[in-house]
């Protein structure tokens, strides 16, 4: 194990003797380079507590004004972001470019690119490239990936945890009941927007050829539950039935989308559809979700009986845990998104686990956990809200006829359900995009039917999607009475 | 916000067309690229997951044997890197590199290198840098670097949560009654090694200038209390005063080695001592420990008691968490270690914390994140034991130079404290070297007058005193009685 920082303080071909100035100038402010005790965890130990006071602030005035506390995590993340980027401070300018971040850093790495290099090659020019590319070629820049990388990591983390804390309190054979009215729901809440997208490009830019608008019509599909997850607990309605209904729907969403997204991916680029492929990602999908609910019900009760008698200290919170990390890797093994395995596992262990095992609930020992870093995924979610991109008029009148179709198009899947329950809130609760949308405007760049215009007015429909969800949710469901 | 994940998958000249396989292979199988939902942080989950069953078990292993869980976990981490390791494992090869991994990107990404260039650079010739490259040169690469960067600044807040625990278990009016113990543990803890290693070297290298051989004496002057820390946890007897003196002396110990550091390297390239740096590294250092210790108990009530008002959810542990991280933020911009700021954040909180504020005490909120993150901090040490470093024999024989003046020159420390205590716990508590001698080895090789076999060597003499602790004191307690 060779550690040697000082290369790293030292260009090369400078003599030792000039390299003093720099061991000392680093001793005496040790967080600008590695001697002495800088460590790297400490520009983060600052970022997450700069996140948990934003949070809790915005959460607490959001409640003040009788809105769910995670509008004010979403809002405190978009305010701080956006003023960091016109103040022109790199970690904040890195944090708000999201994912992009990591596809810059993989490039630089394999292509032997410094990191402006590889900004240059990823985004097209303009002012928001220069800015990020001078944000990564200053001295901050290792900083800014590492802080980055690590919060956006764990937040990734926070999702999961939540996911798999609402299938905790998700009975299986309540989510049985709602199967058909969610299946309806996901049914229509792919086949509307589609159409509402396509008819919404099709008049705009009638000289486009089909397959463009095909492709645009499949973004607008995509359902990303953690908002409303999240929502539903802040208002203390997470037992209704509606609830229920929007996250079986979710579920059911998360398969039909890796279907569009093949079938659409396939007709663009050969033209055909491949039966084989479609069949495979399929039964894929359907052999997880279907396979690890049948067997984990077997299987994991009696683990959990073996595992007890080996006595070992805070068993249940981590069995609990792994349990859901693995269910959430195997999803994603299988195409789905972790928090789809997440969930699945919480209803899973719902069903028997607090039963099982003496002590606190797995609920009770999650909760602090829970309060740590659910709210670093949404305050990261919020710094990802570019503001600038509302101010060209070109983009902002493609993004209208996009966010109007697609929060039409999942409004009228809320009439899936029975019309004794809620259906605008159902409707509501399917409409933000979130980072699935965003995958698959990507994907259609990538293969050149998504151009930089159509792909700036998909990123504003997905924040406004996301930034509209708490309040109208919070409308919809005060007005209704819980049908439970 | 331009997503191109398709970019990453299509070399630079591909056509349209021949990148379709590309995409369905993608498809198909998620993990290997970025379409559909391969969700960066899915192998995380599966090596976390992984890290909790071999803590578990080989915690549960070594108590079974009546030795410190920690053990436990030092040796798995051990037993699993270097397995990987012999099988060109790429994930495992990577995190036993520990922290070199971090220089190598930098490196990479600041000078425009791939990650196997950068290896060469930093690393010299040998088998061990051929099969890093390797690994750094697969398709696995990235996801390795991700994996071991997220893992490692994860094991980094651990140690943090795991002395601020031990902080807020220990009473601030009981260690300043042991400071003159622990001022002389630490200062005869620091001259013995220091003079032993010197000698050492005098010995087995004559034709060596002095200056090499004062480097590596003051090298063996550093002490990394984790380790002890945790056995103290492990076996029940955090309370006792030999746990306090070592606790003050490795506080101290951190203020002394900031100072030898800047002496030796001042020594080493310029041959004299500038008296004005040296009294800044130590004011910063001094203002920092009684600065944030005075202020804080007489600032951390007062604004416990307004934020109280606010009635946030959590209050209790965001605001601990929080102020342990921020001392632990601001010990590192003095140039101290991050541990140190929250083993002083706990002192300041015991003291009045649990009274001001209802509901669960610190430490029991504190104690499902202890169990889940404290066993990564261990396993990840145990990972960077290199087992193939023990095979040479010429640096066998300084290894074991330095490991004698090392053990005995801390053994020699115990003698400061009163004959009343256990004064060979105290000694071998002092014993674990950890990351900061190795920090101080790195620097030595940066300035060339450590040589590659004395560093090997160094790094042999830190992984055996951290091994060697915990069944030692384990030994030592159970033969005295508590003196408390």
């Amino acid at each position: 194990m060779f550690i040697n920082p000082i290369s790293l303080l030292i260009p090369p071909g400078t003599s030792l003797a000039s390299g003093a100035g720099t061991i000392l100038l680093s001793i005496s402010a040790p967080t600008a380079g590695l001697p002495g005790h800088a460590d790297p965890v400490a520009p983060i130990l600052l970022v997450l507590v700069l996140i948990a006071i934003g949070a809790a602030l915005g959460g607490k005035a959001m409640r003040w004004v009788g809105q769910p506390a995670v509008l004010g995590e979403l809002l405190v993340g978009m305010l701080i972001a956006n003023i960091g980027y016109a103040l022109h401070e790199p970690i904040l300018t890195v944090i708000r470019e999201g994912e992009t971040i990591s596809q810059i850093v993989t490039l630089a790495l394999q292509n032997a690119l410094t990191l402006p290099e590889a900004v240059h090659q990823i985004l097209p020019p303009g002012n928001n490239t220069e800015r990020l590319a001078a944000a990564l070629a200053g001295p901050m820049a290792p900083v800014a990936v590492s802080v980055y990388s690590f919060v956006d990591l764990l937040s990734r983390i926070a999702v999961i945890v939540l996911l798999f804390l609402v299938g905790l309190e998700t009975d299986i054979g309540e989510m049985k009941k709602v199967g058909w009215p969610s299946f309806l729901v996901a049914m229509v809440g792919v086949v509307a927007p589609f159409l509402l997208g396509l008819g919404a490009m099709a008049l705009l830019m009638p000289e486009a050829p089909l397959q463009k608008d095909i492709f645009i019509g499949a973004i607008l599909t995509a359902t990303s539950v953690g908002i409303t997850a999240r929502v539903f607990r802040d208002l203390r309605q997470a037992h209704r039935t509606e609830a229920r209904i929007i996250l079986g729907a979710a579920v059911i969403d998360d398969v039909l989308g890796l279907l569009i997204l093949a079938v659409v991916s396939a007709l663009v680029v050969t033209g055909t559809i491949s039966l084989v492929s479609i069949s495979w990602i399929t039964l894929k999908a359907v052999v997880f979700l279907v396979g690890s609910i049948s067997v984990g019900l077997w299987l994991a009760p009696r683990l959990v009986r073996r595992i007890a008698r080996l006595k070992i200290e805070n068993l249940k919170l981590l069995f609990g845990l792994g349990f859901a990390f693995v269910l959430a890797w195997l999803a994603n093994l299988s195409g789905l998104a972790t928090i789809i395995g997440a969930f699945a596992a919480g209803l899973i262990l719902e069903s028997f686990f607090d039963k099982e095992l003496e002590g606190h609930s797995l609920r009770d020992l999650l909760s602090p956990i829970e309060s740590l870093i659910v709210p670093v995924f949404f305050v990261l979610m919020g710094t990802q809200v570019k503001l600038e991109t509302f101010a060209d008029p070109k983009v902002t009148l493609i993004a209208v006829a996009l966010t109007v179709a697609a929060i039409a198009g999942k409004l009228v899947a809320g009439l899936g359900c029975s019309p004794k329950l809620d259906r605008l809130s159902v409707g509501i609760g399917m409409m933000p995009r979130g980072e699935v949308g965003l995958i698959f405007a990507g994907i259609g760049k990538g293969l050149g039917v998504v151009s930089d215009a159509v792909f700036s007015a998909v990123v504003i429909m997905v924040m406004v999607t996301t930034l509209l969800t708490p309040p109208l949710l919070k409308i919809t469901l005060a007005r209704s009475r819980p049908a439970a």
